[in-house]
């Protein structure tokens, strides 16, 4: 059971299987009353993934947000980006990791999950929330070339956000431990509606079962012996 | 002299004194061309601090940088916001402190700080800058009802900012331990233009001279045997 201190609970909504199934548990946690979805745009290549996250906070009924901080980013190169010619890259994120030159992989977004937190917690006191739901899990750093995904990056955002806002609010990751494989277990014994959930980084009719993200995904159903019902559409 | 590593420098820029002085040591520091100011509307009652940013940066000559994160505070009820009702409080910073119900003070931006270091560190990389300069200074913190001011947030953000971008960009608050006297002590001596800054809450023709900050700012300047030249226009 949820204390009596967390009344409202914000959950940064991505359209992806980590923070649909977080989401999943938030509903489950604090009812679906309590729970508002925050989905963010950053000039990414498709709105796929924001159309997602629409679908699936309408299918849990629950109070959404959207922001659009694609201005941030307009001097960045990072290949997820609108106005970046560059391809996203096709392949594992362990194979991306080996930089000659050690600069960033193309798919990092400068800064994004340490702005997308801040919005966040922004956002979540402006509404009376109490706590800030944040899908990062296991794989998102190891083996990954994200520095923003890692443990030590959570907690000292969290931290951040504890003294920044007097202790009004805190950061939660319940998946920062988990694989993704043990996120999905999670979400088909809580139901998840995955068919409305979008992962792939190109934003065709179908996942392009190449990305990176693909791959990830595509492991962790078959983790489970489960089909990505987006794959038999 | 700066290390051949710090080749570029952002300094989020209010317009205010401390944010300016800020600028003119960096400019000192880094050459006028390898520096960066950011000023971000929030959604504030009034745009004097972003004229007033916008006339410092023209007056030092360095490049320029605007955003607008109004819509991030549509849900505050904060007294410096435009859609909000309430009046902005007149006193001292001390005065406000004590709120009966334990609540923040009413001109407590929700996370902004947290908020603006973050977009700061996601546009100075973008920009290929190796630090963010951020004008938090002594009494900002002590004596004053703003958490997202004290010096371990500063430390928590500069951890997240290190440990987020993989070390690419690293956060310095060189006022962090300052006064205000102290800081306008060290811009008098740059040559700052004091008369382009802004500082009041209110955005009236002249300062307010009640308000929270027109009484810092007086007494940074007496603290100097100085006049403002903002009052001698």
């Amino acid at each position: 059971m949820v204390d009596a201190v967390r009344r409202k609970v914000l959950v940064l909504c991505s359209g992806g299987v980590d923070s649909t199934t977080l989401l999943a548990k938030a509903v489950e946690e604090y009812g679906a009353q309590n729970v508002v979805a925050l989905s963010i745009s950053y000039g990414q290549k498709h709105l796929r993934e924001i159309e997602a996250a629409r679908a699936v906070a309408g299918h849990y009924g629950v109070e959404q947000r959207f922001l659009d901080l694609a201005a941030i980013f307009a001097d960045s190169q990072c290949s997820l980006l609108a106005h970046s010619d560059e391809a996203i890259p096709q392949g594992a994120y362990a194979e991306q990791q080996a930089q000659a030159d050690g600069s960033a992989v193309s798919t990092y977004v400068p800064f994004r999950n340490g702005l997308f937190l801040s919005s966040a917690a922004s956002m979540a006191l402006s509404l009376g929330c109490s706590v800030v739901y944040y899908g990062a899990h296991h794989d998102d750093w190891a083996g990954s070339a994200y520095p923003d995904c890692s443990p030590e990056f959570v907690d000292a955002m969290g931290s951040a956000i504890a003294l920044g806002t007097g202790g009004d609010l805190r950061l939660e990751a319940p998946f920062v431990n988990a694989s993704k494989g043990d996120i999905v277990r999670e979400g088909l014994a809580l139901g998840v509606p995955y068919e409305l959930t979008w992962s792939c980084y190109e934003g065709g009719e179908r996942p392009c079962g190449a990305c990176a993200t693909c791959l990830d995904r595509a492991a962790a159903f078959a983790a489970n012996g489960a089909d990505d019902p987006l794959l038999d559409r």
